[in-house]
């Protein structure tokens, strides 16, 4: 039987693609494996049934032969681990991989986060107008030091990764800030990564199940 | 030759153990494996010959045999991959546990990482102290959700291992903000890590390079 993962059954990006079963649907294509998802809905995201699964109340979730996991970084690495075509076969080069997946959700991620909380959960208090800035700042911060690392490469470290895989759909998140536009290196770098034809057969599952949920 | 780990000259936290290195020198004293400790100036973190080891300028990073890491999460789990002691040998069990190491870096950690932002960069803000209130409810809510799932097991899932050592360093960050005295499980468990004799080893050798630091 496939692994099977859980969505959003409304997704609150409206078919964007930034909800993080993305990543999951993503590394499912570029494996070539078969998946099946489980939509959710809010309410159902925060019962004891979900929650015994994930702890948070979140999604993506994974499962598969009884094996339980949570945390899209967790389930993209562990189908890296399990098929080839997202962590290179060399040891070293494969741990660099890993160090690029962890850089994307704990060094590139929580500014992001920081400036969703700020637009999303504060957007109506009288601070947010003037934060912003700084909130956005901390961000650049980020975006010059990786587009000074990635130049004039295709990719973080040699050929695609999980590590692209996660980075691209981190920097993603930034799309409504129009911050990218700042950055043509690391637009670049996100357009690579969406042109792939793994990357546009998870995006059109996720969009297919936004337009069937408005529609019905 | 032992394998080298970088970490802050002059730690911002005075010898707390807080900074990220922590997670790394606890992490090679449960394997029981020798490293070298290079200390890096807050100048020399900006320069270029740091940042071809680390992009963003940061510890710790990681060297052996020619293979450079950084992420503090991606070091541990290499560590954890290479010797016995820090994930389980069952391959499901293995697999949660770095479920649940992600989920202490892209879970756990952003909301705390935002109350660091907000106390340290945004301390002389008007907003700030208006401000605090949700932003420490955002960690709660996490607090709460952990504080569920863990009831009163020992460590997050079985036997102690690398998602333990994230999980309660990542968690340490919060002992300025007063908000573990709300959360008596979430402190004892807290207590079990730090009572351990790795963990008590690298605390002893972080904080020894603070006082050498400070007296010299």
């Amino acid at each position: 039987m496939a692994a099977t993962i859980t969505a959003f059954e409304h997704s609150p990006d409206r078919g964007q693609g930034l909800a993080r079963d993305m990543r999951v649907r993503w590394a499912f294509e570029e494996v070539g494996q078969p998946y099946e998802v489980r939509l959710v809905s809010f309410t159902a995201l925060k019962e004891p049934a979900h929650r015994a699964v994930n702890p948070f109340g979140q999604i993506p979730t994974f499962e598969e032969d009884g094996l339980h996991l949570f945390e899209s970084g967790s389930i993209v690495l562990h189908l890296g681990e399990r098929y080839p075509g997202l962590l290179p076969p060399d040891a070293d080069a494969r741990a660099r991989a890993i160090t690029w997946m962890f850089a994307a959700v704990n060094t590139i991620e929580p500014p992001i986060l920081e400036l969703q909380n700020a637009v999303l959960l504060e957007a109506k208090e009288a601070w947010t107008a003037q934060r912003l800035p700084a909130v956005k700042d901390r961000i650049r911060k980020r975006l010059d030091e990786l587009s000074a690392y990635l130049g004039s490469a295709d990719w973080l470290d040699g050929a695609f990764s999980a590590a692209d895989l996660m980075m691209v759909t981190v920097l993603r998140r930034l799309g409504p800030s129009g911050l990218l536009d700042e950055y043509p290196g690391i637009a670049a770098y996100i357009a690579r990564g969406e042109a792939r034809p793994a990357y546009q057969r998870a995006f059109a599952a996720q969009l297919a199940v936004f337009e069937q949920g408005s529609g019905g």
